[in-house]
């Protein structure tokens, strides 16, 4: 199976230990179900990786993967860091309880007021994106008597052939300052001046999901180059060191499995052998995994509706959800695997293409998959969609977002609970 | 101008006779302003063409391109009719007052909670995709005791070369049912024999955005030789004929201007005709422009904030929304126009990229725009937003999606609320 949480029993798809079909029929669909001990193991396995080479070292949960209340409580329990990308997360994060001083304050563009909000929530630190936001952050840090701590964005012009909507890492990028044309030098000569900002060091994010450790190689390499070079230019020694990102997932069969301790091992002992030769103290390791913390820990169920069978072109399964609850496919083509959830013990012979119920051709969630034949009212089953599903839902259509069911244990509970139709006109005059 | 509600006044930027400044200042950014005279006058269009040439016409506005409370009370005021497309349009419209009786229920798949929701309430015309949905209509009718009026969604085979996601004439589609491969005629002889069912005629849709007239002739024709031939073969006469779409949209100054009193009458003449030579009773005429009616009524306005100029690369201006309220650049590269609001009179010699403020590389705005010189605090304008913006909008971030502002005869109101930071975690436990 794709992942440990996926099996059938009986001819039913279980997810996390329990029967998929007894959750649809208790919460209705679409659903969102979410595998709190997966999220908790995916944690675990950056940290337990980390922690054996190396004490001082912290894994950030890059929570726009997947934000909402209940995560970041996991995320306190786990004693994760957190990276934030917005008011709207930095909110959310303290309506969890979660430490603000353990979180990181991402975005290629933070407005005045996020920067406010931010500071005055006593949030750890500012990963600094560009010049005017090192003025805006020094000038609101001194309004509110605050010495922030930053890190400063670099990119270190690496593609990592990824898609390019998720590659971040290249020169041409609106993230980050780059090394290559000498920006990265004035920006730290920059932020070096400033009285209320306090320079912990530099992050890099070279892509998402990625599949190998070459590319996290390659970028710390460029990263220590540049660590040395701003020693030797402004006497400057970083204390923080962020990698940026996390490793690949498992979307279909396909995929390769990861071996992800096996990856951080590697990296760390680069880091390591290079830092030591440059005679440079050994900073703190930051890492931000976000779809490989969430994603394998997600599932939707769908119910079947409308089966298409147009004779001499092909077949269509429309489901009662789509790009308002998954938009990826629209957005990027991305790879899925999909089970009919009560039909895991009849053949797969059916060749259709997965749809959504929007108005919009579009709406696809995944072309040409093959399936045993379905009905109207099987349950459909789409893997993986922890990362980037519930939180990129929209209400196109005016389609209510479905709930997120977390499962423990054996247990379900609701951690966000499904939209009604008074929620959609909320705030309509 | 792009369009005539757009002006430029001693350097600053007027929408709908209106400062976009002022307007920026009094409600904040980012903001969707929409022009409600604009909008009337769209309706217009298609009501004065149709009326001029024939009296039993009927103008349905496709809610899904804007959907909230105020625009469904306007196209009451206009008495047009409406599509929906779930029971979160219906509900809107129910809300806003409107009498269902003019609604029109389209959806690849509607769910029976839907259908029996839409039959509740009264709603007047299902416009069914397939046949496993007139079971459902039928089954449910019968239930409640209803006669449900319906119209067949056919497929006439055309490829309107717009783009693929909004190509929906073609075979190879999720919706309506084949006339070439004899599936059309299938679903008509089944569709007459329900009790509870009410075959008022036929509907299609080509596409969205269509430029020609000759989309909607190639399409008229093929429906009413169908038409002709249902009568052969079954007796059967079509009462209504929906040709769906509407016309294409100036988003750019290249693109043309169309006279859609001249393609409507081109249209109908073409229709009026071929009826005439077939000795049929002349149908009911319905079409269903959604994006015309409100895109160029609307207009996006941001602040400017981080100014990226990568030395021998490019330049990225980065606003205080994205993707999050206009995904369309993210999901076709859609064209779009760009101002400075506050810089009209100076020189347009600054290329850049236009981005949002989401952690995502893909959140673009618009690439390779020309305009003015930026600097943070700037106010951006995006222009011709007003259809697939607000209604496509996601929190993807965490981020609150902004309010619509209407303009009408120099008085600005609310019609839908900004979200707060409370709103995105009311659902949250």
């Amino acid at each position: 199976m794709l992942c440990k949480n996926i099996e059938s029993v009986n001819g039913n798809l279980h997810f996390a230990g329990m029967n998929t079909l007894t959750l649809a029929k208790k919460y209705g669909t679409p659903l969102y179900l979410m595998d709190e001990e997966r999220i908790r193991e995916n944690c675990r396995i950056y940290k337990n990786a980390l922690g054996k080479l190396y004490d001082n070292f912290t894994v950030l949960y890059a929570s726009k993967a997947c934000s909402f209340k209940r995560i970041y409580e996991i995320m306190k329990e786990e004693n994760m860091g957190i990276d934030v990308v917005s008011s709207g997360e930095i909110y959310t994060a303290l309506r969890a309880g979660f430490p603000l001083e353990k979180a990181y304050f991402h975005s290629n563009n933070k407005t005045d007021d996020d920067i406010s909000f931010a500071m005055e929530n006593s949030l750890g630190h500012f990963v600094v994106d560009g010049f005017d936001e090192l003025d805006a952050i020094e000038r609101i840090a001194s309004k509110l008597g605050k010495n922030q701590k930053i890190l400063l964005r670099l990119t270190p012009g690496i593609d990592t052939h990824t898609y390019e909507a998720v590659n971040t890492g290249k020169v041409d990028s609106k993230f980050g300052t780059a090394i290559e044309t000498g920006q990265a030098e004035e920006i730290v000569e920059y932020a070096l001046k400033f009285k209320h900002i306090q320079l912990c060091g530099f992050h890099c994010h070279i892509g998402s999901n990625v599949f190998d450790s070459d590319t996290f190689l390659r970028g710390s390499e460029i990263m220590l180059d540049f660590m040395g070079l701003m020693r030797e230019k402004f006497d400057y020694t970083a204390k923080e060191l962020d990698l940026g990102g996390g490793y690949g997932v498992r979307y279909t069969d396909d995929d390769e499995y990861i071996d992800i301790a096996e990856n951080i091992k590697k990296v760390y002992e680069a880091v390591k052998l290079k830092i030591d030769a440059m005679n440079y103290p050994m900073p703190q390791i930051l890492m931000e995994p976000g779809r490989s913390i969430v994603a394998d820990a997600g599932m939707t169920l769908y119910t079947a509706g409308t089966v298409k069978e147009i004779t001499g072109y092909k077949n269509y399964l429309s489901v009662d959800g789509g790009m308002t609850d998954n938009p990826r496919y629209a957005l990027y083509k991305s790879p899925y695997t999909v089970f009919l959830a009560n039909k895991m013990d009849k053949e797969s012979n059916y060749k259709c293409s997965l749809v959504g119920r929007c108005c919009e051709s579009g709406d696809v969630i995944q072309e040409d998959i093959t399936i045993p034949k379905p009905h109207r009212g099987d349950i459909v089953a789409v893997a993986t969609t922890g990362a980037y599903n519930y939180s990129m839902a929209s209400n196109y259509n005016r389609i209510p977002r479905p709930p997120v069911v977390m499962i423990n244990s054996g247990e379900d509970y609701i951690a966000v609970r499904r939209e009604t139709l008074e929620d959609l006109t909320v705030n309509d005059l």
